[in-house]
């Protein structure tokens, strides 16, 4: 079996079953982060300056949704979810859920949904997982739900 | 009325009606930008290294989908849809329909599919609207449904 990282398997569309969790570690957000992911992608005032932000629905400065989801996929692909041929996905529903503020600590989850052949590709798999990204109060502050491709282990045997 | 920008005025909830489709400017994405971004938020090989993006399902080096959705953000952010207290969101379905390659040149739409006045916060309407990000060759890369809250002109004069 391939691995990758710190000796961690590569898993295969076969090893997945709907239920499983991976875990991801964690990363602290500051508010030079927050700022300087919104100046450059999202330059709304409540993404980069205090009192703009506290007069704005969030209530204060938080870090763009795109900041969030961004350093998500960062989370897992340094986590414990390793798909055979990457984290490769065609999208799904994303849901922002609670701002993300400076100095939180944020980790991801990796749930399987569902996972069935790919009649597209017969070389992978379509796994459905749940993403949730939490922070360090235990609370969910996004939720993705992609359908991704995954190699099957005979494609990668053959 | 507020206007910020190149003189383009702020759009209220009373503004929105279903049908209107608000353009952004365009911006080239290149293969240092497509590897600066993954490097930080998603490094598999597929966005850093043009070998293993040819051997992969993307079939070339090919953009995080997070980073096109980031520079959708900036595309909207600095185009005509400027809705009255900023572009934030609760999430939607997001999909990435084609792979952005280096040199893609991008722009988006921002279609509004409905409007309703918000129960939870009187002062702002919820917009639901359809952003397709586009390449140059006319083809939609991403496509993305959220659903915004925008303020209401009697709350801002209020």
């Amino acid at each position: 079996m391939v691995s990758r990282g710190q000796g961690v398997s590569v898993q295969y569309f076969e090893d997945y079953a709907p239920g499983q969790v991976y875990a991801s570690g964690r990363l602290t957000i500051d508010a030079a982060a927050i700022r300087e992911f919104a100046a450059r992608f999202d330059p709304q005032p409540f993404h980069l300056d205090e009192a703009a932000a506290r007069a704005s629905l969030f209530g204060g400065l938080a870090a763009s949704g795109w900041h969030t989801a961004a350093l998500t996929m960062r989370l897992i692909v340094d986590g414990a979810f390793r798909p055979a041929g990457g984290i490769l996905g065609a999208g799904g529903e994303l849901q922002w859920l609670m701002p993300v503020r400076p100095g939180d600590e944020l980790r991801a989850t990796v749930e399987i949904l569902e996972t069935r052949p790919s009649r597209s590709r017969p070389g992978h798999g379509v796994v459905k997982v749940k993403v949730t990204t939490l922070n360090q109060a235990g609370e969910a502050v996004q939720t993705f739900a992609p359908t991704l491709f995954v190699e099957r282990r005979a494609a990668a045997a053959g």
